[in-house]
């Protein structure tokens, strides 16, 4: 073997054979660049050809994990918004709150985000934000991987879609490939079908693919019946957004209509069940999804409505969430909380290399300790995962080959230097002014 | 101020003021003996009285958690049933296995699940296993708090009560009176009239209580209006059940007429939302018992059904699975989750002094940490403790005044030892022989 840059050793691994997730334990995993080059049982791989090594005993490697929908610089605003109805979250609390943040705020808010990331394991996520070359200055200097859509609101018109186009012209493919540029309008409630028609010219023009919230609830569906006569879905499609590669967020009132449809397109779709718990949004039909064939991500949404960006959190919850509405505890086995998790986020954000530790992947490779007493015995590896193991279980994470975290300790972003920036932003940013909103949530016109 | 034993310093700390829950900032806590004796703004006691000091800068101080329902020793199943129905769960996975349990596993199995429970915050638990001298030994020696009630079921005949009695005799009020005593037939279902009325009989001339599972799911009502005229209930207050403080397990079938007569008997509930998620059983009538002034307290139930030990983790699924059941985002807000979890557990089992930092109670306190990115800004500290706060956090546990956890390392509990042991055992305890089980879960016939 040619000399390689990383040799983690003496690490139980997460891995896939036939289509089912287990554990191999005391491996080795080397990556050379940012790729894996060979996952082997502990001793076969020479460890003088490596560069550096992370000694891994007692730990459990597991793939980068995916968040494929977050709003990351929400974090500024954590815990302002409990306990609210869905109509005034938007337009008493997020809309007005947002209508305060400069840009400088959003690349604090990102590195404070993605921080929390890091900590929990997270290596990629599906930003849907404003100010994005703020957030694509923290993920080049955080090291993590992100797909970056600048979310817009219809009305803000035709020139605001052009400078959401030119963000992606600046920073599709940078940092060496770790970012990704998406367009991002924010919803078929608040983009009419000509601007989404616009999106989605200008996204296949661009060769890009976009991201947008859909059918967040029952409520949304019956709106949009009301206002162009189809389902939220069925009004993207015929606007064309489905010609390019597209990922809905939520889609809890998702038909089985539109679930055929969509599988026609292709069309992934991401789930964040804390949020649609915390808000009392119902439970989305996530096996029609899977049945249907389509792509199902775990996202975290942002922190005002889940509070945290765990998507180890987010695994757990979707099974219970699941469990719970079906009235019925064989849904979502575990085999299928970790399809989701790790090749439906790949899937979803059309990244094939990650999602997996595999040779010829990306080195996104996350270790949880497993010496916690919550975390024995280990009858069932993936259950312990699942339903016992908790984000301050990680210990080190690696993104691209780079190491990120170690021993707990952040290697690429100084925490209390980014706590203190924000810090001094928050009298300013958590004023409310409802007549300062961004934008209005229709459902009650 | 005279002599006392420690002296927390500069923490922030959760307190109740005016019937709401709040943390004041930069305050020492002065504990002598079990009690703290003051609590007040960092710099007004004297730290040259202390006999002992703990630097909790940066880090809140809350009530120990209270776990009002749990059967610890079955982490030695941990993983064992996993996404299966719950009459399988019982029948085919928990009393086949149960049946291979002797009484030293059942020592080795508290100590790891107490182990747990320090770890995760918890100081307090409402234990209904068997073999309990073992678990009171175990309780004994690590330094929590439990109530235990040995679990018996009626086919084991009123011999087998008596000896849970006699367990009453040898333990109540023993180490220091961190152990209390209660009875603990299984279920409504699993023990006839006459043994109830037989138990309840003898919780009266020993001056105990009872905990018992009641009322798990709907079906158990209607089995039990069928095989008795009456809901579970009806049936425990006509065996005399009442008549002793009673901690109902569940509750998830109970009827607005059950609980009306529940509160005339001051009768408590525990709830466990994880085990009810992951088995689907329903979500139970929370606001409706809070409504009717019953005392609800939080419990884990055992980790073949919740996987974990951890209260945090509970009240959070709590409110996020009353919220999605009642279509709701308003209940069960901030404040009701904290009183739940702290007043409730400890009006719940019938313990004044503990679940409150104030002067007079007992020195119970958990410090977590509050420096992870998840947890800042800390716009609403009840919010971060709630939704954003997990079990990795807590960084020392105080129990009855004394320290049983520090910088995360456990003091009274060797973990590697313990798992060394649990590990031996872990071959025969996972055996599964159908007909070997303890008893036969009732509904379907």
């Amino acid at each position: 073997m040619a000399t390689f840059d990383l040799l983690i050793t003496r690490c139980d691994v997460l891995v896939r054979q036939d289509d089912r997730y287990t554990v191999v334990n005391d491996h080795d995993i080397a990556i050379a660049g940012n790729r894996i080059i060979a996952i082997l049982p502990s001793g076969q791989i020479d460890p003088n050809q490596a560069r550096e090594h992370l000694d891994a005993a007692g730990l459990l490697a597991i793939p980068g994990l995916i968040n494929c929908h977050t709003h990351a610089p929400m974090v500024l605003f954590r815990g302002l918004a409990e306990d609210v109805p869905i109509e005034s979250w938007f337009n008493d609390y997020i809309w007005p709150l947002e209508s305060n943040e400069q840009p400088e705020d959003i690349y604090w808010g990102a590195l404070l985000g993605i921080a929390e990331m890091i900590q929990a394991g997270v290596t990629t996520f599906a930003e849907h934000y404003f100010f994005c070359d703020e957030i694509a200055s923290a993920v080049e200097q955080s090291g993590v991987r992100a797909n970056i859509g600048w979310a817009v609101f219809g009305h803000e018109g035709i020139e605001k879609l052009e400078r959401t186009c030119r963000f992606v012209e600046r920073w599709q493919g940078a940092a060496g490939g770790r970012i990704t540029t998406w367009l991002a309008p924010h919803s078929p409630y608040l983009c009419d079908r000509d601007f989404l028609r616009a999106t989605a010219e200008r996204a296949k023009a661009l060769g890009v693919g976009i991201h947008i919230h859909c059918s967040e609830t029952h409520e949304q569906v019956a709106w949009s019946l009301r206002q162009y006569g189809v389902t939220p879905p069925v009004m993207l499609q015929q606007a064309g957004v489905f010609e390019v590669p597209t990922l809905l967020a939520h889609g809890i009132g998702l038909t089985a209509d539109d679930l055929a449809m969509l599988k026609d397109y292709d069309v992934a779709v991401a789930q964040c069940p804390k949020t649609y718990m915390k808000l009392a949004m119902g439970t989305a039909p996530v096996r029609a999804m899977r049945e249907a064939g389509l792509a199902v991500g775990i996202g975290t949404d942002g922190v005002v409505s889940s509070n945290t960006l765990d998507v180890l959190e987010q695994m757990r919850l979707l099974a219970l969430d699941q469990k719970q509405a079906a009235k019925d505890s064989t849904v979502l086995p575990l085999q299928e909380v970790m399809d989701i998790a790790f090749e439906g986020g790949a899937r979803a954000l059309r990244q094939p290399a990650i999602g997996a530790l595999a040779a010829g992947k990306l080195a996104d490779v996350v270790l949880l300790r497993q010496d916690g007493a919550h975390l024995f015995p280990r009858h069932d590896p993936l259950a312990n995962l699942i339903y016992s193991a908790n984000a301050g279980d990680v210990e080190a994470v690696i993104c691209d080959g780079k190491v990120l975290m170690r021993a707990r300790r952040l290697l690429t972003i100084d925490l209390p230097a980014v706590k203190a920036e924000v810090a001094r932003r928050l009298e300013r940013l958590k004023q409310r002014a409802a007549e300062k909103r961004l934008a209005t949530y229709p459902m009650s016109g």
